[in-house]
C-alpha cells in the first residue's frame, strides 16, 4: 500500500511537473561548454530539484542567502533538494552591499567546510546581487570550483547579475576589486519572488531594464515608457517578458565577450560614475539602482556633448528614471571625491576612467576617455 | 653621439639575447589558446623584459616574492621590466608555508592597488610553491584576472608547483581549500637560483622529481638512482634536463585534464597523507617535500596490499628517498589525528580519501578507496 501510494504522489508530481514546463520559460546562454538554461516564471524555486537537470542524489549543498531572502525562500529550496536525496545547510549573511566582504567570503568557507562541500557539491544562491556575487566567488573559488547555481529573488538579481557569469567581493578601497569570472550551472528566476520584493528594491531592478533598453533595444525602452503604470503590480504579465528580454541580451553580449575584453563593456552604461557614488556616498545608503540611474543621467549628458546623442533623448532617459522613482539629481559631493573614487574603478586604464557612451536610444559605445574639465562641468550639471 | 651609443648597446644586447636562446631550452604547454612557454637555463631571469615575449611598455607590474628569495633576485627582475618601460613594485611576504593565509593575500590585494595594476597590469611570483601559489591566485581574482608569469626560483616550484595553473590559499582547517585553477602567460626557470638554495629546500624538490618518475617515467626513476651524487650540485649539467622532463611529463598530465577531473589526479601520488601530515606536524616544521616523501612511502606500501606492487620496487623508491636525505618513516602522531586530517583534503569525496597507488614503477592509479583497517595498518608499518 505504501509503496502504491508512493507512486501516485510521484505520478501527481509528475504531472505537475510536465504541466508547469509549459508556464516557464526557458532561455540558453550560449557560452558552448558552459552554457546553461535560464527558467523564468511564477514557482520555479520548486523545479531546482528536478532529478533530470543536475545529479543532486547523493550530494550536498551550500544554500547561501540572506536575512530578508531565507525566512521567505529557503525552505522551499531545501524541500526541493531533501526530496532528490541532496543534504543541504542553509548560510544566512545580512541583508544588503556592506556583506559583500571579505570577512563574510571567510564565513562562508567556514560553512562550505562545515556542509562537508566536497568537490562535487553545490553553492546555491538564494538571494540578490550580493548573494549571488558572493556565492558565486565562494562556488568558483572552494577547492578550485563547485558548480553553482543563481536564484536570483530580486529584480535587479533577474535582469542583470545572475546572468553573465560576473562574481566579486568588496575591498575597503572599491567595489568588486576581487573577483573571478564563473558561469552557473543554471539559473531559476522564480517571477513569484517579486511579491514579496520592497519597493526601493523593485525600483533598482527597473533601472536596471532601463539600462539595457538603452544600450541595446529602443522597442524595450518604448514599452518602458508605456507601462509605468504595469510596473507597480508585481503579478502582471510583463514581468515574464522584460525579465526574459533582458537576459537575453545580456547573454547575447556576454556570449560574444565573456571576459569583458570588448563588447561586454557596455553593459557598464552609468555604472563608471555609479560604483563611485556608491562608494562615496556609502554602500546601503544609495542602492545599487539608484546610483545606476544617476550614472545613466550623467552618462547620458556625457554622450550629448561627445557623441552628438539628442537632448530630447536625454530627456526621455531623464524622464522615465523620474517616473520610475528613480534618483536623477546627483548628491551634494565634492567632485574631487567623486573623481578619486572614479580612478579606484576596475575599468580604469592606465589611471583614466572609461565611459560607456549612447550615440542614440538603444546603441552604445564603449571605452571613451574624457577631458576632466568636461566631466566636472557635466558633474555639476546634473546637480541641478 | 648619445643615440649612436645606445644603439651599439641595444646591439649588444640583441646579439647576448640571440645567443642566449641558443642556452636556454624553451618548451611550450599545450593548452589551446592558453598555452604558454616554459623557458629553462641559468640566466633567463635577464630575459623576461623581452619585448618580443610580453607586452611591457606602459604596464605596471607587481612582483611578488619573499624574504629569502627577494635579497637574491628581486632586483634583477626589476631590472629587466625597468629597462622596457614597465613600473613595478615589489611585495614581499615572510618565507615559508605560513605565509599562504587569508591574511597575505589581502595584503597582496592592497600592494596591487598601491601598484595601480588596473586589468593590463600583471603579477609576476618570483619564489616557491608559495608564492606562486598565492600569487597565481591574485593573478585569477584580481579585477576578475590579470596576466601572471611564474617565476620559479626553488627547485621543487621549477619541477612542479610552476606548471599546471593550480593556484591556492590555505585555510586554517586545511591545505589550499581555496583555489582557482589559473594559467600564466609563461614559466622561467633560472637554474642559477638553484646555487643559493637551501639544502633542505632542494631535497624538497628531489622528492617531486621522484615522485614524477614513480608515476610516470622509469627510466628517469633509473636515472635518479645512479645520479645521487651529481644530485648535491647545483651547477650540474644534470638538471636543464631533469627540470624540462618534470614539465613536460607534468604539462601532458595537465593539458589532458587541466581541471583534474579524472588523469591529473595522479600527480598527487603521496600527497593525500602528505597534506594530512603537513597540517598535523605544522607547516614549517615539515616540509611539502618531506611530507610528500612520507606520503610516497605509504602509498607503495598501500600499492603493495591493494594492487600487487612489487616489494623490491617498494625498497627501490624508499631507498631512493632515504638516499636523498628524505624522511622515510613517519613520526609518532596519533593515527586518528592523521586520519581526521586527511577527511579534511580537498580530494576527499563523499567524506572518504582516495589514493593514488602504483601498479608498477612508472605507472599510477588514481581513485582507490582503501578501508581503514588497511590503512591504520599500513601506516604503523612506516613508523618502523
Amino acid at each position: 500500500m505504501a509503496v502504491c501510494a508512493e507512486f501516485t504522489i510521484d505520478g501527481w508530481l509528475a504531472a505537475l511537473y510536465f504541466l508547469h514546463s509549459f508556464m516557464a520559460l526557458i532561455w540558453t546562454v550560449q557560452l558552448g561548454q558552459r552554457s546553461y538554461p535560464i527558467r523564468i516564471g511564477r514557482g520555479v524555486l520548486s523545479d531546482i530539484g528536478r532529478k533530470e537537470d543536475f545529479r543532486w542524489e547523493g550530494s550536498r549543498a551550500l544554500i547561501v542567502s540572506d536575512s530578508n531572502v531565507a525566512p521567505l525562500y529557503a525552505q522551499t529550496v531545501q524541500q526541493t533538494l531533501d526530496h532528490c536525496g541532496c543534504r543541504t545547510r542553509t548560510a544566512i549573511l545580512p541583508a544588503g552591499e556592506t556583506s559583500k566582504s571579505a570577512e563574510n567570503l571567510f564565513g562562508l568557507y567556514r560553512e562550505a567546510l562545515a556542509a562537508g562541500l566536497d568537490r562535487k557539491g553545490w553553492v546555491l544562491a538564494l538571494g540578490g546581487g550580493v548573494v549571488g556575487d558572493l556565492a558565486g566567488f565562494l562556488a568558483g573559488t572552494w577547492l578550485r570550483g563547485v558548480p553553482f547555481l543563481q536564484i536570483p529573488t530580486s529584480l535587479l538579481a533577474m535582469v542583470d547579475s545572475s546572468v553573465g557569469g560576473k562574481t566579486g567581493v568588496n575591498l575597503p578601497e572599491g567595489k568588486n576589486l576581487v573577483g573571478v569570472f564563473n558561469q552557473p550551472e543554471g539559473v531559476f528566476a522564480d517571477l513569484a519572488c517579486l511579491d514579496t520584493l520592497p519597493d526601493r528594491e523593485r525600483r533598482c531592478g527597473l533601472a536596471e531594464i532601463v539600462k539595457t533598453a538603452a544600450i541595446a533595444d529602443e522597442s524595450l525602452f518604448r514599452m518602458l515608457e508605456t507601462s509605468v503604470e504595469s510596473l507597480g503590480n508585481s503579478r502582471s504579465g510583463i514581468w515574464e517578458d522584460l525579465v526574459l528580454r533582458c537576459c537575453q541580451i545580456k547573454a547575447e553580449v556576454v556570449a560574444a565577450d565573456e571576459r569583458e575584453l570588448d563588447r561586454r563593456a557596455i553593459l557598464n552604461f552609468g555604472h563608471t560614475l555609479g560604483h563611485a557614488l556608491e562608494a562615496v556616498v556609502g554602500y546601503g545608503q544609495l542602492l545599487h539602482g539608484e546610483a545606476i540611474s544617476l550614472g545613466m543621467v550623467f552618462a547620458a549628458r556625457l554622450s550629448q556633448r561627445i557623441l552628438g546623442f539628442q537632448k530630447e533623448e536625454v530627456d526621455r532617459l531623464r524622464d522615465l528614471l523620474f517616473r520610475l522613482g528613480l534618483p536623477v539629481q546627483v548628491p551634494a559631493v565634492a567632485w574631487t571625491t567623486v573623481q578619486n573614487a572614479m580612478r579606484l574603478d576596475k575599468k580604469v586604464e592606465s589611471g583614466s576612467p572609461r565611459f560607456v557612451l549612447l550615440s542614440r536610444l538603444g546603441e552604445a559605445e564603449r571605452g571613451h576617455l574624457i577631458p576632466d574639465a568636461v566631466l566636472a562641468e557635466v558633474w555639476h550639471a546634473c546637480g541641478k
